[in-house]
């Protein structure tokens, strides 16, 4: 029961945050940096971050938030239920392109995942799911991804570790099919949902990954931080998410060239 | 007159190819690899090549053709009329994604670009154009997008020149907002005529380049090889194309490290 209501109202709230996104389109927008030149928010990306926020208070008031923007981005423990945000995230390419971006909601009960959102906005797709319920585009159940090799698909990347071949993501990248950068946690991990792409190997922090593990979990996709240990779901760090024979294949090339 | 027909025409073909390719995408695809492990090839590139050519040929029977796949893939002289042609244009993204792949045609005559067709199969999306007669996204005429400096926007990259860093890549795209790889030359044309990124530095042959030339240059982006002459439409050749303000802070980077 709480489940479904769960659902429905995140589903809500993501189409109120959305509509406003899009309606913001039209208007300037106030960009400012955060760490550097290329780490961006806007307005719109605390505007949204306070809207969902509002809502969860309004409808479960006792919950706990974890969020990307000001305010709300670390927490002392993941106990009880606890909501993880992104408003929007791939903040560049929302200023560069306006789309090829998402706003991403998971709730997690006593540090377990139990429901992940990722909305890719301009595109109008909601990838979403929960633990033992499976993953759906929209209405639509999708079929859990090939378990593939490292050179035998396609690799998320971000751009930064793979031109510095931090602990040697470029070698692992040419390993692959081919390397990806869409600048988009998100989309990165819609791109394994859908089977498109075996793996993803970034610096996120728990925003980034949160909703997206969700989904993972339920594909048997395995993922955790480059020592191969749990994500911390505090602060950035490097992050790997792969099919599970390309997740060890990548492993031991990070563990080879620690 | 003649224009107007050429537009037609290869409006009704392109449709005619990305039916047939959509249609494929239920059967097995026959794949081999052309000169390396992540070169690929397809019986579906073939197949469409094949039937442009036929179509071409029905309908334009003294032309020349310049295409990707066997038997089309070089020519004497760009003397006449010229069609030149990409069936599948990212086609491992073809293979591994059934999305993110272009058909690409232009026409050049004595040389000269006259009419560039880039379609996103998958998205449905036609991007064409020609000289003089401006750049659309179906039947919808699109605005010149800003001329901004490599600070100010998004570039497009192959990851292997920004991986390795040839001929400076990784510096100049560390220089810019951020790098993005698509691993489709046609989406990373698209993306420079709707503005959202401000270049493109790849290793491309004739049929990656020709269509989106002829509708860079409506912008007035600027293009060449990465010697900052003209692209010889024959074999590979490092390519850059740009924003004007982006294309000389990149031009000049290339030549302070040759």
């Amino acid at each position: 029961m709480t489940t479904e209501k769960l659902v429905i109202d995140i589903k809500g709230w993501l189409k109120e945050a959305a509509d406003f996104i899009r309606s913001s389109l039209s208007s300037e927008l106030s960009v400012s940096q955060k760490s550097g030149r290329t780490d961006l928010v806007t307005n719109i990306d605390e505007e949204t971050q306070s809207l969902l926020i509002k809502r969860i208070k309004e409808n479960y008031p006792d919950d706990q938030i974890l969020a990307e923007e000001k305010g709300y981005d670390s927490l002392d423990s993941l106990s009880g239920r606890v909501w993880i945000i992104d408003p929007i995230d791939g903040t560049m390419n929302f200023v560069m392109e306006q789309e090829n971006f998402c706003i991403m909601i998971a709730v997690f009960e006593e540090g377990i995942g139990k429901l992940g959102f990722i909305y890719d906005v301009m595109k109008d797709e909601l990838y979403w799911g929960g633990k033992s319920l499976g993953v759906f585009l929209g209405d639509q159940q999708l079929t859990k991804p090939k378990d593939l090799g490292l050179a035998e698909g396609l690799l998320g990347m971000n751009a930064y570790m793979f031109g510095e071949n931090i602990h040697s993501a470029r070698e692992i990248g040419h390993a692959s099919m081919g390397v990806r950068v869409s600048g988009c946690a998100g989309i990165e991990l819609i791109e394994m949902l859908k089977g498109n792409h075996i793996g993803y190997i970034s610096n996120l922090s728990p925003w980034d990954y949160a909703a997206g593990l969700v989904l993972l979990e339920e594909f048997d996709f395995t993922y955790s931080n480059i020592k191969g240990t749990a994500l911390a779901f505090s602060g950035r760090e490097y992050f790997l998410a792969a099919a599970p024979k390309a997740y060890q294949e990548i492993q031991a090339r990070f563990l080879m060239n620690e």
